[in-house]
């Protein structure tokens, strides 16, 4: 698999992210996106581990936060076999305003069932 | 280089980074914890690019925070020919009332010139 090819397959689910979990507020399209034994490490808050547990992180963090939109933009990856490591940053559209709206983040990729998925999750703000 | 000698060899740089770096505020000894062209993703910041622009960081940082003590310990750690993912937790000392203690993170690590350094490094509060 060339690395084009999986840069591709990266943004596929990037916007399966932004498009059908926060856009269309579908939380089963995680499945699309999450490893089933994917973690998170979500900041002021414990890791997070297995694909159930990140649903429900989600739907409750985007109900608190009042999130209507994300976008994510890879700002560098590294394709390393069945595995990647990307760098990105997110802009939120929230509707709390004391919600951070730019986040910063480090995504380790695995392919999993012959899809890139998000296996390690960590985020930050950026001020 | 099999697992075990790569895992001694990144408890070594760690202990660098506790002992050294922390323990005797000694930033210099930076260059043996970060590869050259490191990025660290620190909490309310952008990223940082490059080993003396994170020396700098970690000196104010530091001084910011009054850290006098870091443990790290490694929660899960994949080796990937010369790349490593360590998923970690540290516990700091502070002289702050104010300043989180135990911090979660996720170092890709590189083999740069025979030694493992950390060459993306982003970490956020557990609490």
């Amino acid at each position: 698999m060339d690395s084009t090819t999986v840069r591709n397959e990266m943004e596929k689910t990037n916007r399966i992210f932004e498009t059908e979990v926060v856009g269309k507020g579908d939380f089963t399209a995680l499945k699309n996106v999450y490893t089933k034994d994917a973690r998170i490490l979500p900041p002021g808050a414990e890791m997070i581990s297995g694909r159930e547990q990140i649903q429900t992180f989600w739907q409750q963090a985007a109900a608190a936060m009042g999130v209507t939109s994300v976008k994510l933009r890879t700002v560098d990856a590294e394709i390393l076999g069945d595995t990647a490591i990307e760098i990105g940053r997110a802009e939120l559209g929230t509707t709390h305003p004391t919600s951070p709206t730019v986040v910063k983040y480090v995504v380790i990729w695995k392919r999993e069932d012959g899809a890139w998925k998000w296996h390690v999750d960590i985020w930050n703000a950026v001020s």
